[in-house]
């Protein structure tokens, strides 16, 4: 596709859409929304624009659908594919000032919200009123990028991911037209799933403007534990049988001896430098809790497991968790002459063992630090490896090294991707795991986006 | 459209496809495939052919594509909107010859079957795995019918729909090519969600010939209580009350008066013949159970509830929700002159007390006998109404009291179909609940199915 570089022309009508101090082409606004957290390397737009509401972006988009301008989503730039890179140039909408709570309906157990809102944010507001929106990728990530990614994080393996918690979304389309699509009662049958299919398609469809998001509970009680095991295998056998018997953690982490000599240090957690899972129970009752850890400590024991600290209170549990979230972070900070790679594929939870076995083998086998941290009761593996800028040795090996556990994955029915997207990393992979199903895919995003404006170069 | 009525050319090209005793054009075939359970007119088809792969279904629907030959999916026949009647001729596909369960992986909580595998079977054989697939529309619908209606059931408002429980699936478009799409992780976000445009698409989009569906653990415990109220608004404020306070029944389904009496009339199951409540918890324990029960308790008391039978075991349960699941027949049979409209609409929980309330309302206004039976925690009501057949004063008031009731349905946000289908009874509607969406329906529809030969007639 040849696009239109932006003239002065194409900036003066676009200023004009929105109020003057909402369009920019400085450098250093231009520079901030070149680069996600991922180690894919920066591509400047050529503008960026703040929209505050859908009648600003539908204008915008009429425009540049009209005079072939790429059009890229931003909400805080935490992806880690590249999804929000502008990699062809032309406009970023940053969502950033589209951050109202519109309405949160507790006694439906919904909140209408805009796409700019960071999903903490939310979860604080709705604190005191016993529901919480459960995915949480983590950084400080917007609604708009979790429906555009389908995002989960540490809870998925209880709660579900983004996908389960759209209900209706509001989403201009390439052209500038809106349309609204869902519901708001519990379940339906009634027509095409829109939804879903705007959910996870990375603004190559069209762009959220509003949404509805199911909202769930706040557990009764939780407990947590950790359990410490001599080797990476021993304790992805112990994940396997916890998921295997029926057991229903709320998460289930699990992170290599590097990611725990990186929280100790950082933390000062004083944890065993080992493998280490995290598991955690949410429940209606602290008996329930403590059969379910018993349980859990049973299926350690008998993995070989050397150490298991159950019973771990709501503090203790919080101070694990932050780590845990922070870890990626540590990791950049940790190489600052490096790039740092956070592969992540996912298999079904028989194949898990042995990709995590994988992992440690090939990262060893190649002579890299490794942090291998793993979404593990849903088969989800994040390898991370960090790799010298510009050192072309080091980012050909990470890159066989990719090569191979995405291979390893989809060998197994897994997937590529389990919650990053596929931004720019992972469109090589995607002929490989949709076979014929992926020129389905090409043609809806041809209907939706004839002229591919929308977040051009990713996907596909 | 215009399409070829079948010629001998055609038959015997299509009877050279499949083995000479799996195509029909018999009447008593034709027949058989001419009606669902709905009260929707019969409309014959032209052959019935009963496909054993998906080589045959491939051939079948490249001929008929070619052809101008419409193509009508079938399962068992039990949908309740007219969505497998096919009202333009051509060719009902019966799947009951496919309907092998392929590959059982329970560890991963997997099942791979065919569309025609009935869903009381796969639970039959699951039975001794501790796992089950939740949605139980009832009847003996097949897994192909319950993808094709995203339906759900009594157990919906604690274990979902038929789309929570699909990851893969494999299909013959309408040019009889064929795509697999999906992963056997348990999550992804590797490129648009094409399984979940496909579930609930009624088989106007392509014809799903696999399909590998999630299984959850069964209960380790259950408990089931009866609720007998003065009236059917109070039994719905209750209903209201325990989603409002965070309680997770795996069933709260409300039968009106009439269903009541209807029940111990066949069943002599003896009870109150009031609007009356069932609720049913699944748990990890015994104890969690009965302080679930006694919350619920409390909460019908405080909406004015005059019996509370709680703690019914596993046999007393199985009795109740026998004769829950055969109401729609009871209906039938008690009207043997009259065909029965089964009203299926959806609201968001706030909405459910005056939704309730409505159908009593209008329903008594018009004289005529309604029964309501709702999978009342989804805010799902069914109203089902007999009108004698070919009475024209009968089924103008069953209309007007239809549309009343859907727009009432869409003016608190809900659906005009929870879990029945489009099919032909709700088309009319969809324009009101879609809006501008329904137009991005229908040209998904054009690029899947360009020559409109999949189950035409439906959805628009």
């Amino acid at each position: 596709m040849n696009y239109n570089r932006l003239t002065s022309k194409h900036k003066n009508s676009l200023r004009e859409m929105v109020s003057k101090d909402r369009f920019s082409t400085g450098e250093s606004n231009l520079n901030l929304h070149s680069k996600d957290q991922s180690h894919h390397p920066p591509s400047m737009p050529e503008a960026v624009i703040w929209p505050v509401d859908r009648f600003e972006v539908s204008e915008i988009l009429k425009y540049a659908n009209k005079n072939l301008i790429p059009i890229t989503g931003w909400g805080s730039g935490s992806s880690l594919e590249g999804n929000p890179i502008p990699v062809r140039g032309g406009i970023v909408l940053d969502f950033s000032q589209m951050n109202r709570i519109i309405d949160i309906r507790e006694k439906d157990f919904q909140a209408d919200v805009e796409p700019g809102v960071i999903y903490q944010d939310l979860n604080e507001k709705l604190k005191y009123s016993g529901l919480f929106f459960p995915p949480d990728p983590g950084a400080r990530a917007t609604i708009g990028g979790i429906i555009a990614n389908n995002s989960s994080g540490t809870r998925t393996v209880h709660y579900g991911s983004a996908k389960d918690y759209v209900m209706r979304l509001s989403v201009v389309l390439a052209d500038g037209s809106y349309i609204k699509t869902g519901t708001r009662a519990s379940k339906t049958s009634s027509g095409y799933d829109l939804i879903h299919l705007l959910v996870g398609s990375e603004g190559t469809l069209g762009i959220v403007v509003e949404a509805t998001l199911k909202l769930t509970g706040l557990p009764q009680e939780l407990s947590a534990a950790i359990a410490t095991f001599p080797n990476i295998t021993d304790a992805g056998k112990a994940v396997y049988q916890i998921r295997r018997y029926g057991l229903d953690p709320a998460a289930l982490e699990l992170l290599s001896t590097e990611c725990i000599e990186l929280i100790n240090n950082k933390k000062g957690l004083g944890l065993t430098a080992a493998p280490t899972l995290f598991i955690e129970f949410h429940g209606p009752s602290v008996t329930y809790l403590s059969e379910a850890l018993k349980m859990a400590q049973e299926i350690c024991n008998d993995s070989g497991c050397t150490e298991f600290r159950s019973g771990l209170g709501r503090d203790e549990r919080d101070r694990l968790f932050e780590a845990r979230h922070e870890l990626a972070e540590m990791i950049f900070q940790n190489h600052p002459d490096c790039n740092v790679q956070i592969l992540d594929v996912a298999v079904p939870i028989t194949g898990y063992t042995s990709m995590i076995s994988k992992a440690r083998e090939i990262t060893d086998a190649a002579g890299l630090t490794g942090y291998a941290l793993s979404h593990a009761g849903d088969g989800n593996i994040h390898l991370c490896l960090a790799g010298k800028k510009g050192n072309r040795k080091d980012w050909d090996l990470i890159d066989k090294i990719s090569h191979e556990m995405v291979a390893e994955a989809l060998s197994l029915g897994g997937t590529a991707t389990g919650e990053h997207g596929v931004g720019i990393g992972k469109k090589q992979y995607m002929a490989d795991e949709h076979g014929d199903s992926l020129e389905w895919m090409k043609k809806i995003k041809k209907l939706f986006d004839p002229n591919h404006i929308l977040n051009p170069g990713k996907m596909f």
